[in-house]
């Protein structure tokens, strides 16, 4: 099983659901500050409170994914011949995060 | 107006709406990511890029938010009285920003 | 006191005093990590971490410094009159932080 | 060389030579700040640009070893049999980055 993932370059399919039911929360945290922008007596520091927590669990779920991926593919990537491609991709998301 | 604004501590409404178009935007780009999700081939890669742009997004709409309550409720907080309550809120949102 | 620290813009004095110290204290564990690169031997991660040990002590003096400015000269940047500037200056140093 | 390098867990020379140097030139910049700091009219907002561009300066630092730690001891991991210690320990430091 850890075989057939290692090979293949896809997101590990356990994480892959948690991250779609992280993702599909934060889909309804950011509805609710929508309708919170709706209220025109809405407070801006509530407001920049509830776009901090989202930005929070954006990030766990990135953690998540991040972590996979360094375990089935980063960390075999000399084998599979793709270190360069690997190193270059993953400086690219680290940076400003 | 300007004046009527700076007597409440509600969001401006010119930003309450432009943030509330934007976070609307954002929740688009979540659904996006949540169906992304459901392919069993998704890149690790091609996800952390796409959660990171939902991160900038998130910030673009806090920054707005966070400009306006500067320019409409921190400015001022003296000859409102309430400097530091608006202090410590402002710091405590800003830690691990 | 306040009253005279609030008329000018200058940094408070025990502020100023104790970001002093702090920092003179992050160079000394900066030099630590010049020392610590002139060993062949020395592992990336130890590195990385007395880096982001250097990161979360700066952080800390800028916090204090903000905190400050926040409270002697934005809270009353409209009295003053000059709160397009203040605000301006503050969005550009909290950008990407 | 290349390949004394990947068996060892130490930070490539080249990347090491470059990261003293540059952190030399940050000490530099930190005693420029503390310095700065015993002037009694420093303005607050200042010292803040000076701190930020060390936290840049130090970001880039991290950069070239965090770059040079995936290449030489990451992408080999599994190989060398320690994949699950160096993953939590790259996610320790990334954490809050």
């Amino acid at each position: 099983m850890a075989e057939a993932t290692d090979c293949t370059m896809a997101l590990d399919p356990g994480v892959r659901d948690a991250a779609r039911q992280r993702l599909a929360s934060v889909r309804g945290h950011v509805e609710g500050i929508v309708r919170m922008l709706e209220r025109d007596d809405v407070y801006c520091v509530d407001v920049l409170r509830q776009l901090k927590a989202v930005s929070g669990a954006l990030d766990k779920v990135g953690d998540a994914v991040l972590r996979s991926h360094l375990h089935h593919h980063v960390t075999n990537a000399q084998a599979r011949g793709d270190a360069d491609v690997i190193v270059d991709e993953l400086m690219d998301i680290l940076k400003y995060r």
